[in-house]
């Protein structure tokens, strides 16, 4: 690809800290970042994500697809053309999710799940991710203090929290040069300046 | 898999004649036939088909894959389900619908629709498939005249709809035993007729 913006993921656990995290470094990047989220980002992906969220019943096999369907429209409506616009662009989850909850807390095949990632994104991977990474009894305590609305994937046992988490964690390993692993359970100051100090050394490369 | 029931698709561009010909196999075949559609035939994949027929500006890569997620639903839900209870399933459009509106239409890799199609139904293939076949400008006719709903994908112009044909006609020479081609200009009665023809013969395999 020809020089283009930086993409940057946000990944973790509900009540790791994301929207806050995600509204602080996009606070100091200036005005002209492109802020999303997954599932969702355009109207058609937004439509897919109300499905995925609100549908009991589910298959795992049909989440997975689902969220390659929104993921395919998002990077071709919105990420791949404000990167080649220059922008910088800050998504609410990204491909990494996918091999956290489908496949560490829902037993997919992590072949499948990278070649599904792949044709989804045409091949487009984040330039850096911060896994906010936090204890899952932590980040439902949070939930349930706070005022973030519980989806269905929130509600599920506290087992398949920890599969998320253990998910993530490999994918950090799997790719350390790309994923920053950020202790959550810190304040929001101390979080948003480990970002600020990994985002430093990214730029310096 | 062990003994089931008889698995049976119908295909076709619109205005071949689908919906009368499955009511008419249907009211031969007795009570207990199954009757479904695709993209459709469980809540979530009926909500699923209302975004892929009404969302302009869908790219072809989420058609492909929002259909393996409806299709992953609903093999799981009803498809297998019934056959495993030994009933006869009629189905309005499955895989082969993929291979002609994805891959011929679309200009998706074959091998690519073929992974997904396997993904999505887990192995599971037809036992017996009819394409009604007929020339676009007869079914957009037929249409244009009935009181069928034309969507999204009716709307396009006539060389995608010929696209649509030629994906059909390749599917069935890809696997005669699999897929009778039915001249879908002859009368519903004659049509009809072809289709007891064909089954009997499948019947006495």
């Amino acid at each position: 690809m020809a020089q283009r913006g930086t993409f940057i993921t946000f990944e973790g656990v509900e009540g790791a800290g994301k929207t806050t995290q995600v509204q602080r470094l996009a606070a100091v990047l200036g005005p002209d970042v492109v802020r999303t989220r997954e599932p969702g980002g355009t109207p058609i992906a937004e439509r897919i994500r109300d499905i995925f969220l609100t549908s009991d019943g589910i298959t795992i096999m049909t989440e997975l697809l689902l969220l390659a369907a929104a993921r395919a429209q998002h990077v071709d409506e919105v990420i791949r053309p404000a990167l080649e616009a220059n922008q910088i662009v800050i998504c609410d989850r990204f491909t990494d999710a996918t091999v956290a909850y489908q496949g560490s807390r829902g037993g997919i095949d992590l072949e499948l799940i990278h070649h599904l990632n792949r044709v989804a994104t045409g091949g487009l991977t984040p330039d850096l991710t911060f896994i906010l990474d936090l204890s899952p009894e932590i980040g439902l305590q949070r939930q349930q203090t706070g005022e973030t609305h519980r989806d269905r994937l929130d509600r599920e046992p506290l087992e398949r929290h920890r599969k998320v988490r253990e998910g993530y964690l490999s994918a950090a390993k799997a790719d350390p040069d790309r994923v920053k692993l950020i202790d959550a359970a810190q304040s929001p100051d101390a979080v948003h300046a480990a970002i600020l100090t990994e985002y430093q050394k990214y730029l310096s490369q």
